[in-house]
């Protein structure tokens, strides 16, 4: 079996997490000062940060009870309209920190009031400079263009985020993730339900991704990587929303991939809808969610041993690994998928 | 050629538009009092709705100066999570006005602080009776599941929702939109156009449908139509968003659909993204976006001669009489797709 640069990269999270913990937990302070006077949170980014901030939207809801807000960069950059954003809390997220539109919607909401942070891999990049803190990830040069460990390091740093905004979660959960993920790789690739998922995605016309809560950004990351470096069909939905009309689409060609937590308050719906989806007699595949999960699906890969409010930083890899390998499977170099560069410039 | 209930209920737009404003317009001094003291709009929605809702976050961004955000349903039913929601304007939209997430969702946010607003066509639904001004649209019964009268009283709602707010804008561009529709429905059925996009999607695998600013709404809606009623694996993105990794998977067996209003700062940008999904040897389908997209794009149908505010109202329509057509091209009954009920539950 040929090795990937995505795969090499997977590899390197742990080790990516632990210089980002190492190089942002100390920064907490500065975020609680930033953050004070702030009620809310806006988030701004595109594509896999896009996914991270969905991540950082329910946890700042969830966990630091303030709204969040994924921002519309069209407002800022095409229309150029004005917004009143005092007391808002402005955090832009870019893996390279070059992203024009981002750093363009950043500056625009220091323009309308918001105080500002950046989450970019990017030390010294125009994204950096700009924030009033940035939080740089210590991912390390990624050169495969399917984000992973600049994505996982975007999470940390939004874990981090969360205890600036005052999260009343154990700091200790966040130092556990390392060792965790080093460990779910193992556990993942042990696994034989990834070469029975690889299978059962190697031959269908699409994919349903599904998840809820801290969990649906995993999904829309997961379906976003499928897409891109597997060309399928994959369309990430919330429990909810999949019920509400997209659910025609599952059948016997058309499987659903469920993402879940260990635990959490949405971890049930999650089971059900896993019901609901074999009701329908298309396949339910599953990443985490425990015995429960598992039990309910056709297959699953193991998900991390992690709080819900941290799982979401492991909850993605072992999709990661299916990723890479589907790829390969149906003939896609992961590394350099068709019409994609690594640095986006969108306006 | 049999006829549906659903291309009927596609006929009714104009008669239900004009029924909507009459009812609606005079309560834009009520909303305006509800909203005195309120600086952002928090949207409260599914499926159709929730594509609605996107349109009335654009119009609140960039006419009124106003954050919209679109809830996280979850955050309140699973998680219950309290937020500090004081100086919101909460705006709750649910066709039937009795799903109860919708409902639980608003009373969430009137505990959090909220002043509260409905939108549906269930004059005294529990959501209706439920909110401090409710917007009762008059669509009439809507029978065939795929949500099409309902879908544009709504959009009517919120455009009367942006007076309210204060919106910069003449209201007889409102008042142009039945008639508009009426014209656009027989110009749209005599396109050649409209039997040359119906066989183009026939034999795909999926198709990618995009749009930008207040258009982005449209793209989202018809992507779900598609979906529910099509079984296609239709992709509902923003034009960046589609830059940032889905790009990859348009193809010569997946085309894009683009939506455009045919003014607008968003415009020149579309046509860049009709050109660009011909040069990945795609086919680009257009729905509005004058001459200029439909120069750049291989068939199109007419969109509406409105202003970019009020364009949604009728940019949806011939994407309906597509959907439709479609449906019953692939052998399904559109009325009654499978999977779905008219009201949908979700906790």
């Amino acid at each position: 079996m040929t090795t990937s640069r995505m795969r090499a990269e997977i590899g390197e999270q742990p080790a990516a997490l632990r210089r980002t913990l190492d190089a942002l937990l100390p920064r907490v302070p500065d975020l609680a000062a930033l953050a004070r006077g702030t009620r809310q949170v806006l988030f701004i980014a595109r594509g896999s940060s896009d996914n991270a901030a969905v991540y950082g939207r329910y946890l700042a809801e969830t966990r630091t009870g303030r709204l969040g807000t994924l921002a519309a960069p069209s407002v800022a950059t095409a229309y150029r309209t004005r917004l009143d954003l005092s007391g808002v809390l402005a955090v832009a997220i870019s893996q390279s920190g070059k992203t024009e539109e981002i750093v363009q919607t950043l500056d625009w909401a220091a323009d309308c009031g918001a105080s500002t942070v950046a989450v970019t891999n990017g030390a010294g990049s125009p994204l950096a400079e700009s924030a009033q803190v940035a939080l740089v990830t210590e991912a390390g040069d990624e050169l495969a263009v399917p984000a992973t460990k600049t994505y996982t390091t975007q999470l940390a740093a939004l874990a981090v985020l969360a205890l600036g905004l005052g999260a009343d979660v154990p700091r200790d959960d966040l130092r556990r993730v390392p060792d965790e993920i080093a460990d779910l790789i193992a556990r993942a690739e042990e696994s034989a339900a990834l070469p029975e998922i690889v299978e059962g995605l190697a031959g269908v016309q699409g994919v349903v991704v599904s998840g809820r809560g801290l969990a649906f950004g995993t999904a829309l990351e997961l379906a976003l990587k499928i897409k891109e470096a597997c060309y399928l069909h994959a369309m990430g939905l919330s429990y909810a929303d999949l019920l509400h009309g997209p659910i025609a689409v599952v059948d016997d060609r058309t499987p659903a991939l469920l993402v879940a937590a260990g635990d959490g308050p949405t971890l049930a719906g999650t089971i059900a809808l896993a019901d609901r989806v074999r009701g329908a007699r298309a396949r339910a595949f599953a990443v985490g969610g425990g015995t429960g999960l598992a039990a309910a699906s056709d297959a699953a890969l193991p998900g991390p041993d992690l709080p819900e409010w941290v799982a979401p930083l492991g909850l993605i890899v072992p999709g990661q690994l299916l990723v890479e390998r589907l790829a390969r499977r149906l003939g896609v170099d992961p590394d350099v998928p068709r019409g994609l560069n690594k640095v986006t410039q969108t306006d």
